[in-house]
């Protein structure tokens, strides 16, 4: 039996509480010390919530994989990343609050400079135009029209765009339009089945009528469609745990993220400090709480050491507001590790503390860092591991079995 | 490959022979003084047999899942729980020694009071009348005849029996009679699938008759039935392992698990004591002895710490006959921890000894605890991991490829 069926057929109803704190790419690798960001930031609230909880490592999808956003999320939802591929286009589109019916096809847009001579890229990326340019150039995209295709196009942040279109029969099994590089003109939209002709016919429709708004703009004159793919329907957070559940988020992604699972995307502001007030504020309504924090990741990406200790020094300054808040169950890890020696994501186990109020083994662990956590009592499991988790000592699931 | 079909195929033959003690229950939570009941226990033999053994940690099915008694043993017994759900009756039926041909369907009795005028029940487990008087009334309804159908009904326990039919073309796709709470009536089976219709039929016309037999009884004057199910049909040990095995235990669920896989259930008495002389007593017969020790479970059911760490220290102190014995492989573990501060079975991994006369890996670990374990070489493996593990140390198992 699959895990969500057997969680299905498993959860009971309980007015437990639990948080999921996720600090976005956490694990990180030794820097200059000798230590990683975690076990270099000054955290004493983490370290003292150890004390009272068990401990360990997990692995976002299986050894050596190095996950992006999306399937790292999947898997501390406890939905096996390798089993529910997620398009990029729908990210994009649910991140920023747009609802994609079971026919509807959504693609992320990159605008792009073209060579106007040759029509071959000349930046992937625009200039990386600001969203208020991309703002002004998405409208000037709105009135695109395709016969019997509802057209949606809405700018996300950057040069990045979302673009649905909905029509019955529509196919997501389609080809990227971007070439990965510069030099080359886009590709046009290509079915990889035969169903789908119709819909690559109607994304390459629009990708003329834009090209010929965007002509003369500068240096966005032109974009390209990545990730093009339906909403892959996952079961939801009710359905499969039980659980009445929201997300704190501050970036659109993990808000779309959340969205596709079901749960309630809460206005949570910009800040740690925002996110907070809206976990106090709406602690009576829910069962679980999402509570992501971006910064960690965006400063291991950019290579700042620095800066990723300093997230992760300010996440520990409100872990006793969280605590307050007297939470059945806390867990705390993250997506995927993002040291900042790498600049990017990594296939390394994130540390993860298991908080609860009962029915908890202990460890010896008393520090919540990378090389502590080899020791803990949780051993070495997965991110789909940890709802289970989560929801047993909640005393949200009953026995298999006679 | 399958595991079982890997076994099957790498099984060898040798005069090796091992023991798996099965303490029920045997995984704990801490207490008043932080200590697990098998931490409090004094236990110097086990402890003393740690520091010749590899130690771990295992889950019975997968993290966050507390297992039945059917599904925890059946992963002791390197059956995935998951791809083979036991019904109860088949549990209650081989419990107490009746054999279930492929065609039979079992269902597991419940005698219950009924309110005389609305039927409905006032009792679900009719006061939970004494074995003896549930034999009484088993007796009266042994005469129930349906025509074509073998009809096999007997005492288990308390308020319990089992009730068999059997005849050609029956169907387990059945649903239960108990509406598991008073003041509703007992519901009629029904069938879940085409070609149980016939079968469901049967079972309604059993109760029809016990009830018109039953009316006048007090307080037992009706009854239910659950788990309506055939047996399995899992390999036999023999088949999978090349293991001639018997089970030395003490109550009926652990006997009848047992013969679900192909295990000559033996004349163990009631005690420790009686156990350990029959161990002795067939030590030359067979190659695979499953030992199961019940009372470290009920005590932990009943909140009773103490009575549980005495049971750890009855069984702690037989350690010395059992390994007089001299065999190859003894793995000491649990089908499910049972903390007595939950009074229930949960999720939390079992603490796991595997003792080997040859071939062993070390590791530091010189006590037998949940604390300790975490430290074991073992790590965390999961409960289908262990008659591998067992095989290959008593030399039984040949290499995978060339």
């Amino acid at each position: 039996m699959k895990q969500l069926d057997l969680m299905k057929e498993l959860h009971v109803s309980s007015d437990t509480k639990i948080i999921m704190l996720v600090m976005d790419g956490l694990g990180g690798l030794p820097g200059e010390r000798g230590l990683t960001e975690l076990e270099a930031a000054r955290t004493p609230n983490l370290d003292k919530l150890s004390e009272n909880s068990i401990l360990g490592l997990s692995t976002p999808i299986s050894p050596g994989i190095t996950p992006g956003s999306g399937p790292g999320h999947l898997g501390l939802f406890g939905y096996d990343p390798l089993a529910f591929p997620i398009g990029r286009g729908v990210l994009e589109a649910l991140g920023i609050g747009l609802k994609l019916t079971p026919t509807a096809v959504a693609a992320r847009g990159n605008f792009c400079s073209l060579d106007p001579d040759t029509g071959t890229i000349t930046d992937r990326r625009a200039g990386r135009i600001p969203t208020e340019k991309c703002a002004e150039l998405v409208n000037k995209l709105k009135p695109i029209t395709i016969p019997g295709v509802k057209v949606t196009v809405e700018p996300v942040k950057d040069y990045r765009f979302a673009l649905i279109l909905d029509a019955p029969n529509l196919s997501d099994r389609l080809t990227e339009t971007d070439p990965q590089r510069v030099g080359a003109k886009p590709l046009p939209v290509e079915a990889l089945a035969p169903e789908a002709k119709e819909t690559a016919g109607y994304f390459n429709e629009w990708i003329r009528k834009a090209f010929e708004i965007l002509k003369s703009e500068h240096p966005a004159n032109g974009c390209t469609l990545r990730g093009i793919a339906k909403d892959p329907g996952l079961p939801s957070y009710q359905e499969i745990y039980g659980l009445k559940s929201c997300a704190i988020a501050t970036y659109p992604m993990y808000k779309g993220l959340a969205r596709l699972v079901g749960m309630d995307v809460l206005d949570a502001g910009d800040t740690i400090a925002t996110e907070i007030e809206t976990l106090k504020a709406h602690w009576n309504t829910y069962d679980f709480f999402f509570f992501h924090v971006k910064k960690t990741d965006s400063s291991g990406e950019d290579g700042n050491f620095d800066a990723k200790v300093k997230v992760i020094e300010e996440t520990d300054a409100v872990i006793p507001e969280i605590m307050a808040l007297n939470p059945d169950v806390l867990i705390i890890t993250g997506d995927h590790s993002t040291p900042s020696i790498m600049k990017s994501h990594s296939w390394h186990e994130l540390p993860v503390l298991l908080y609860s109020k009962r029915f908890l083994r202990r460890d010896q662990v008393t520090s919540f860092g990378e090389t502590s956590c080899i020791q803990g009592g949780l051993g070495h499991i997965r991110h789909v591991d940890l709802m289970p988790l989560a929801l047993a000592h909640a005393d949200r699931l009953t026995k298999y079995g006679a």
